[in-house]
């Protein structure tokens, strides 16, 4: 599976790369990104014959693991017929992605909007629920990640926010529930509960409830620490939202396609958002794809009124194609209860026993494989590792974490305080307990910068 | 080339996308997809027999036409090697396409920071020049196009831009050269271009310049016309821009990589923006693809300090080995210089021609393998065949072009009273006659409309 080391071949892609390409995220004179030279399955190598597990799932796409040999196929045979065409028309792909997909979505969401990927996909929600409704405001929580580009970028509440909230074109940021760092001094996930509805339903109010077009969530905040909400929560917000003529948008870009152990996240706690948002597992990110599920009453709003968004690709055939692909796959291959499976059997109690042995693990939390680990400097303050936001020096004890990993050949998932336990969800139980293996000697490193 | 009918087929597709596709800038319920079995060079066809010759590229992306031999092959290995990739990393694929795209771009525009199309890659040069500058303020033209995200929307000098435009975060719109329909009362091309930067410089100073992080123009504006600014205006951009600290953005979504005969269309003007927006032809849509090239002294900016954009498939891995093929492929093939023999000794020639014969073209306009006909009612008052921005009733006379053409095999591109003729770059000689034959007879039908 790993080829024979090329270093050579390594220095001029890396040479390249150092020269040409701008790196999203990044300070371009202070990056030195690893050149890799392939990747199958849960693995991938570098040009100097070290070899990674991903616990990653690249930035959480992967979830099928790199190259299956039937989403590669079809993307091979699609090329071959026809990769591209305008999207005006009704192509064989696209028309089966969007049949597929529907047929998975909960409810009546059945009429599918493509775009590129995720920050586009909440983009159109974003303006669909605008014109829906003939409100402009959009409500959207504090620690999520909704994408880059304007409206996408706004309604994100994590610090990649503030360099572009030039113009916060009428977003609210709320707080959602988060027992472990309770916004609400909650001491229950009840209380959790009740109180962060109450605060969205007081923030409403006195935003003025017709003064607003939609709320946007992640169903499971991803990126921002897999916060699972309580029972009841999105029920509530389902509530306040038909109460006010409120446009309820989910966001499964990362939760979406099995990751959680269920088609949809939203499938865990029965209700169904009028406009859901999609990308990455919907193709496992072979072929740039992403989308819009959208529920009878809202497609009934441009039934005969244009709808005034579009993009060059929407519904590409070729990203079609390895969707239709990637879902067929998924269910030949029960992927999806394989991450179901992953989460309840392996990942949990392994990370729980995990949590026991090193202090430096303040809460483990997650489903599926979807998992994420608080890092903290002292369990019963819950301090975190390291500050919100560090860079630097203040980052330290993390990026030790994370070197350590990396040592180990564990490709680690880190955010802030934070490592997600994200692989593929067809990963086996032989490669998870490896890498397990190697979070437990790198957890070992973020121990020592614990003070209790 | 065309296969066998069938029509079974083309229904199944029909009704799969009529049941589950929802699609860009249309009414839902009063649109009647085609549905489009294949595709090849310059040509596609339905389920029913029907052949069509593409003079539209599809949305002005497929410049090299459908299934480049070469590019199909390159996707199926690039598939077989490594799909899909994070964005943190070097990969083959991903350095080789910033370095052929670094080495055609403009002066020192060599970073390339890589989006999944158009729309993002404005958005991510509008953040750019925001960051670079301190300011927050970006002018664009009337008669515009830059895409249906939020900042790119806004930038938009076209009517898909109302229905978005309820933040307009910053952006002022302001009136570029149009000798044929002058907002200025030119009556030549000098005239026009010292008027128009006039009256930018006016509009500048009645901003602030203080307070201009960019002006984003197209190079050559598409979707609105096709208007080759006059000799002299873009540098004399260039030179407001420099006196006023102002990041110039040039948008070559449509007009880059050959269609205007030259691979970026800045060429012909001998002007260097600050940023260059691309995607479409870069690898001609055979997998969704955008960028922005960068300055050495923008690129500087983000050298220390992380730029804060980014999106999951930056430099996605199939996208670019797309791109390096298609780059590879247009210079083996000379296909920018096809382009541009195809607007200097057929399309320009024929298209004059015709417009000497028929009462309903006003105007003929272009470059390469990128041209405009103005239709009007009437030659003398200039008006147009359909009023700006028609539907239903108004909009019959080029409904009934667009039939015409069809009727012809011929499928044009449609853009209020304008038909542009943007084929494949590499169109054939004889397939190019075909379509003006079939182009000539559709004009008589508009022709039944013109009053003078
Ligand atoms: C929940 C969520 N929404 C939107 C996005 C943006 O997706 P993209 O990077 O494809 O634009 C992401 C990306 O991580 C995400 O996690
Ligand atoms: C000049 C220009 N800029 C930007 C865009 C938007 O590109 P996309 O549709 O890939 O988002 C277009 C699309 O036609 C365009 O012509």
């Amino acid at each position: 599976m790993t080829p024979q080391p090329n270093p050579q071949a390594g220095a001029a892609v890396k040479a390249a790369d150092r020269a040409h390409v701008f790196h999203s995220w990044s300070a371009q004179g202070l990056i030195d990104p690893l050149a890799v030279a392939g990747a199958e399955g849960s693995y991938f190598w570098d040009y100097d014959g070290n070899r990674y597990l991903d616990f990653t799932s690249g930035l959480v796409f992967t979830n099928i693991g790199y190259q299956h040999p039937k989403v590669v196929a079809a993307i091979q045979e699609q090329a071959g017929k026809m990769t591209t065409f305008a999207p005006a028309f009704a192509v064989e792909s696209r028309s089966e992605a969007a049949r597929l997909i529907a047929e998975r979505t909960p409810g009546d969401l059945d009429k599918i909007f493509f775009t590129n990927g995720g920050a586009e996909a909440v983009e159109n929600a974003v303006r669909m629920a605008r014109l829906h409704t003939g409100r402009t405001k959009v409500m959207s929580a504090y620690r999520s990640y909704h994408g880059a580009t304007s409206a996408a970028i706004n309604l994100t509440g994590d610090p990649r926010r503030w360099p572009s909230d030039t113009a916060s074109a009428g977003v609210v940021h709320f707080w959602g529930p988060y027992l472990y760092r309770s916004p609400f001094h909650s001491e229950t996930e009840q209380q959790e509960c009740e109180r962060a509805l109450q605060h969205l339903e007081d923030t409403i109010v006195f935003e003025g409830p017709a003064t607003i077009a939609a709320i946007v969530l992640e169903t499971i905040p991803g990126t921002a620490g897999i916060m699972t909400p309580p029972p009841g929560y999105l029920a509530g917000v389902r509530a306040l939202c038909d109460r006010h003529g409120i446009v309820f948008v989910l966001d499964e870009v990362m939760a979406g396609f099995g990751r959680t152990g269920k088609w949809f996240a939203a499938d865990h706690f029965d209700v169904t958002p009028d406009l859901l948002t999609f990308a990455k597992g919907v193709n496992s990110g072979y072929v740039p794809l992403g989308g819009v599920a959208i529920s009878a009453e809202i497609a009934e709003t441009f039934a005969t009124r244009p709808y005034p968004g579009g993009l060059t690709y929407s519904g590409h055939p070729l990203a079609c194609a390895a969707a239709v692909a990637t879902i067929t796959a998924m269910e030949d291959e029960d992927i999806v209860g394989q991450a179901a499976r992953l989460g309840s059997d392996i990942l949990g109690p392994a990370l729980a026993e995990l949590a026991e042995r090193h202090p430096s693990v303040g809460e483990v939390r997650g489903t599926g494989a979807f998992w994420a680990l608080e890092l903290v400097r002292n369990r019963e303050t819950r301090e975190p590792l390291v500050p919100y936001n560090a860079s630097g020096e203040a980052n330290a004890p993390m990026a030790a974490f994370g070197a350590a990993a990396k040592k180990n050949g564990l490709w680690p998932f880190i955010n802030m305080n934070r490592t997600h336990v994200v692989p593929p969800c067809n990963i086996t139980e032989a490669e998870a307990k490896e890498g397990l293996a190697a979070l437990d000697e790198a957890l070992t490193v973020a121990d020592e910068h614990t003070a209790q």
